[in-house]
């Protein structure tokens, strides 16, 4: 056995089952050891965006570190914009790096570089490996890492030669050692800041809840209705969610809106704020005399919890000490948001969002990535069959394409439909090749209004409403205009384009016959 | 005027008269004034990486610093693969990355993250500035570090603030300055060490010179030459090499060979090795019991400069001495290597490489990232006219349709031949589109083996010749494969595929007659 045997090996042990690879030559024996590990499957990205952004959708959907395997430096830093947003989304991954062999170091090989340096930004846990025996309890502490709250990522560097060395089984293989390690269970939370908040979220006049991660659950999601409909209080997510579970029958949250200012208009007319699994409201931007916090001075704050507690367990007590003072009505059927009818006519943010909300079937998987496109689908989904939501935690575009091939890799008897812009699916649109070979059941609305929306939006804020020839011409994503169904075909996925909403709700419903991925091209008006 | 605009400004001022361009939000005041300052062209690209290894490319043809702009972390990061084959080349480049205005940094707003960790590994010179009426000197700084010797890539994070905050002209405009900075002159090298050189390649039995940098300069060679003329000295360059000057009537050069064993082989006939420009060869990897330094012990090495000195001139002061000892001859026509006629038949690795220099023109600008599918063209092109070879000089893949991008812009009368792999262009294809965009005469011809070829390779040296299911898979492009006639057409420019020898020629010259871009997917027997 070598150490990348070793490693993997453990890795199966821990429940790990799928690595998103791009290996090169250092990652040679670690891509053999996969192939030889019953139990591990690899699938390959042909960009390392293209894996990192997989391994993000993977975790998101299982709640278990998902693999990527990376090649050296550059390697890894072609996968960093979604291992941001993995970041973001607190997403346990664990990053496998390949380094050339220690005794070659020194020599600065042209594929040389601080791969730490690079790491650190977007990982809680870095460690370089210096031994092959060690291998196995490096992975050990690095997947525990990841799954550890606040969970996120860890990358493990493997210099070569400890992938290749031979370890004795007897001293570092499975049966020496004691019961894997379990992860940090997180921070907990005391049940007198518990006492003290449902206190003042029953004094309210006007009360809201801002909740995230793992109260954004199906569970979670019930206990926050019944509070919110015993005391009259609204519910809040951030803008950006990681995942949350929405549709008939699930209490429904309204999202704070994008924009400083409108984040602080909305929660003018409350006087308190639960915060539950999350922070406290940041601006995505700062702008100049822009608030970074935007809550209003009159609506008071408590946080209870962020990330690095169970959000389900908070808000499960929040619920319980509530019930014991005001009583706590039953969940009933909620009157839920009307189910929008499929639209006709114009195809635009409007009817784009209702044409999905319209059709989506039960169990989908909904990857919005769809930026400025994506702004009516949030409220016309409320009312749609229960499915599973999940948002750009990070900002970092090219998220959405690889994140619907990982939650249709861990979930195989769910549609995954990817609401993508434009301009950021063409940041990673290689993961459609990963769709297409492992015959993933994607349907990818790419949302083609042909310019960078939002930059032109922010160039207004900035007091440019009127940009120059040079300006204008890089927020446009015309001249020539990228011709999607033509890509999409290359990437081995079929595709179709539509410039109306009939048309979108007919094709939309069609992919959801066929197996395998598709792409519709939505031409937005 | 705000930060921005003097920083612009002062690039234009300094000589900088490109930027190639990703912006978001942080980046609006920037964007802005790139529009707003004559001489600055402003060119989107639609993924970072394009951006830089454009930069690149521009630096290599022009030896000037192109500007990137990038947004955030997220942003660079996605830039980093093709600084690092920049930083490879030493090639100079000013990256001007925006960051959140510094009131609004300690929020950690969810695109917030270490930009000066991630450009550490890259740059020679890492600046976040502080206040808008430093920019001009911050900038001056960052482009005085980019191009002294060793040149490379400065980056230089401009807070959101510091661009839009409002400087006054008189205090920190141009006017109150001094002339630019000069760049460092580079280190110099002593005469006693020039004139134990011209010794020791004197008294060779068997002498031979590696050359790098800009001792590949077509002056530089001619010296090069005669000195190898007049001694029978062999000259070698490195395997990759970021710029060489080819082609009839330039002394050719030997390409040191690719595996440490071959290096070791091939050095084995001489007695003493010199080098000027570059360094003692390295293994591109490490392999077990492998050589790092392949030079055999039999082969006196004299390092005599590297890329801290200006080589052109380490060489000519060399063949001055060489000269007063042994007399030079002068540099008659060399017996250039016969140009091949162009091929018949089965489209192969050899067929290909012979395709390409019966057919480019002179003062093409050929850019070779075709990986192991350009074994033959080296060896092939020396007897072609006079032209410019472009490498892969840090192994980071996905640089050669972007470097072709950059060095067509910086040469708009030249025609620039793009040989891309194809698992390598799949990294950074998104740059066709720039191509299209600016109607640049670019020919892309993509060798499409069908699977990462180098790979197989390194599985067999890593003793495995019978890849499991998984790893084959993780090789191979196929199932599907990519369409790249359908990809480049999605990005706007005109495609053909070709699967014989002579189809090859006739396509790869009917696109030299046409202006502007356009791509052939050379199907690989």
């Amino acid at each position: 056995m070598n150490g990348a045997e070793l490693l993997v090996r453990r890795a199966t042990r821990l429940g790990a089952d799928v690595c998103f690879a791009n290996p090169g030559t250092t990652e040679m024996q670690l891509l053999a050891a996969l192939d030889a590990t019953p139990g591990m499957r690899s699938v390959l990205g042909l960009f390392e965006g293209a894996c990192t952004g997989a391994a993000d959708g993977y975790a998101r959907m299982t709640g278990r570190p998902a693999l990527t395997l990376l090649h050296l430096g550059p390697g890894f830093a072609n996968g960093i914009a979604n291992l941001h947003n993995a970041r973001r989304a607190f997403s346990p991954i664990v990053n496998l790096v390949g380094d050339h062999p220690q005794a070659h170091l020194p020599f600065d090989a042209p594929l040389t570089s601080d791969i730490e340096s690079l790491a650190r930004p977007v990982s809680k846990w870095v460690r370089t490996s210096s031994r092959a025996d060690a291998l196995g309890l490096d992975f050990e502490e690095a997947f525990a890492a990841a799954q550890g709250l606040p969970s996120g990522v860890a990358t493990l560097i493997v210099p070569a030669d400890c992938a290749w060395d031979t370890v004795e089984a007897a001293g570092a293989g499975d049966s020496a050692l004691g019961p894997p390690k379990s992860p940090e269970r997180g921070a907990s939370v005391s049940i007198e800041a518990i006492e003290a908040a449902a206190d003042q979220i029953c004094a309210a006049k006007r009360g809201a809840i801002l909740l995230g991660a793992d109260a954004l659950s199906t569970g979670a999601l019930g206990w926050a209705g019944r509070i919110a409909r015993s005391l009259g209080t609204t519910l809040f997510c951030d803008t950006f969610v990681a995942r949350a579970e929405r549709g008939a029958g699930i209490p429904s949250l309204e999202r704070l809106p994008y924009f400083p200012e409108q984040i602080e208009a909305r929660l003018a007319e409350f006087d308190h704020l639960i915060i539950i699994g999350t922070r406290v409201p940041v601006a995505f931007f700062g702008y100049r005399g822009g608030k970074s916090q935007p809550v209003p001075a009159s609506c008071r704050v408590t946080h209870v919890s962020g990330a690095e507690s169970a959000a389900s367990e908070v808000l499960a007590m929040l619920a319980e000490q509530v019930s014991s003072r005001n009583g706590l009505r039953p969940l009933e059927p909620a009157p839920s948001p009307e189910r929008p009818q499929p639209p006709r006519g114009e195809l635009n943010v409007g009817t784009l969002g209702q044409a999905l909300a319209a059709v989506q079937p039960e169990g989908a998987i909904v990857v919005d990535e769809a930026a400025t496109s994506g702004a009516a689908y949030w409220s016309a989904a409320g009312g749609a069959p229960p499915h599973t939501y999940l948002g750009l935690t990070g900002g970092a575009i090219g998220q959405g394409i690889p994140c619907a091939t990982g939650a249709a890799l861990a979930c195989r008897d769910r549609r995954v439909i990817s609401l993508q812009a434009d301009g950021s699916g063409l940041y990673t649109a290689q993961a459609l090749w990963t769709q297409a070979r492992e015959g993933l059941d994607v349907t990818t609305v790419i949302c083609a209004n042909q310019e960078y929306r939002i930059l032109r939006m922010e160039l207004a804020r900035s007091g440019i409403t009127q940009p120059g020839p040079q300006a204008e011409a890089s927020i446009s994503l015309t001249k020539p205009s990228v011709d999607w169904v033509s890509l999409s075909r290359g990437f081995g996925v079929p595709a179709v384009r539509v410039a109306s909403a009939e048309d979108l709700v007919e094709q939309i419903r069609a992919s959801l016959t066929q197996p395998g991925p598709s792409l519709i091209e939505a031409l937005l008006a």
